[in-house]
């Protein structure tokens, strides 16, 4: 008997155990079959890793009530792999990912455990999105950011998308103050790090990465504006990263190299 | 007194070990003040991961004969970002990241190491490059992904270059079949995995990720199809990843949600 119901494959990179992906299942449990495939320990900051120098583990839990789940040992892009070849044994309708504990918006995308599993689906011509609180507690209220997952999760259910459609999704945190979603383009912004020395107890050095963010872009139409103004912005992300302007300026100054 | 010589910051995701930093090193030395910050241990498929969770180690070492190099405990992101904030204490002039063991062509830009650094440079403003050579052996022959390197590093020192500048480049195997360079865009290909099932003594089951490439992209302007006819592949590579015909799309689409 075919399957009727679209099915939706779940994952994130704070771990299966965070409440994010818990008020993300709760969200869209309901408009199909949810499948969850997600890391078995924190994994934010992981990008777009891949496991390739040791196995990976992959083992059915009970987390969520009534819900197929699975927790796998490797990076977020790792359990979307996983999950089409070991546990769905096909494409999934749409991927979603989060709800992360943070925001991922403008050059975030690129650092990004959440937003490089939803972009492996949209690869692999998944119509996908990865959701993101600006919010990084444990006990983050996700509320607001479990509406917005859900009205997107329909529309993409509803229309038909493009099948590489992958979509950066960032929720504001107040309710009193959110306007609705906005598409917006990624802003120009940038982590202006600078780390932390310190001394160990045997008298070596080590390094704690710490930053300031910096938007450089103070036009309107970017997801970081956006969310100043009280919506929730989503990017529509492609991954042909060609830079056509440079192309077209090199192919000239280059011709002779 | 003013530094004369322009300072090239190079790194790598195979490690400072790696003979094919080595051939980069070797390839550049004289056209700068070269400074190695590279991982201490390989660190491919990292894409661009970055160290939040543990502190980082950071020793000056000496690999390179009369080139300042440093080791560190992170990721290949981890190194530009360190280098530039305890190592150099500025911007390099350009960063130069390989030469991998490996193509880094097509889609295989977002799970690369080697071009996840660059791209970081290239974020914070340093014009930067990333160097493959289609063979992921130790022992490759890297005498022309060394020229190749040397050419294009001679021409972004020598051109004032976008500051933003960040090159895929790819080198191709045999020296007969090279036909010089040619600037591409970034054809669009994928990996399709299978996961080889293995069980372990303790009788439980383990995956080891395996796949096989596909170009889906038979124009003849793309990286994949330059290398297939014996160039070195040069695509320009831009980090606004948002998809403005999507965005346009989705604007009118769900405009009333």
């Amino acid at each position: 008997m075919a399957e009727e119901q679209p099915v939706i494959l779940i994952t994130n990179d704070d771990g299966i155990t965070a409440p994010g992906i818990k008020a993300l299942v709760d969200a869209v449990k309901d408009l199909g079959r949810v499948v969850v495939v997600a890391p078995d320990s924190p994994q934010s900051g992981m990008g777009h890793a891949i496991t390739i120098g040791q196995p990976l583990r992959l083992n059915k839990v009970a987390v969520f009530d009534g819900v197929e789940s699975w927790q796998c040992s490797g990076t977020p892009v790792d359990c979307v792999k996983l999950a089409r070849d070991k546990v769905l044994h096909r494409k999934p309708d749409i991927c979603l990912s989060g709800i992360n504990h943070g925001a991922n918006h403008s050059i975030n995308i690129i650092y990004s455990g959440t937003m490089s599993a939803a972009m492996e689906a949209a690869i692999e011509g998944i119509p996908s999105a990865g959701f993101s609180l600006l919010d990084f507690r444990f006990d983050a209220d996700f509320t607001l950011a479990g509406q917005v997952a859900r009205t997107i999760a329909q529309q993409m259910l509803a229309d038909k998308m493009p099948k590489h459609l992958l979509l950066n999704v960032n929720i504001p945190v107040r309710f009193t103050e959110y306007k609705g979603i906005k598409i917006c383009r990624q802003a120009y912004a940038k982590w202006e790090e600078q780390f932390e020395h310190r001394v160990d107890p045997r008298g070596k050095d080590y390094y704690w990465m710490t930053g300031k963010f910096k938007n450089m872009d103070k036009s309107d139409d970017t997801d970081v504006q956006a969310l100043a103004d009280g919506y929730a912005s989503v990017v529509p992300v492609k991954f042909d990263f060609t830079d056509t302007e440079v192309k077209d300026w090199l192919e000239k100054k280059w011709e002779h190299i």
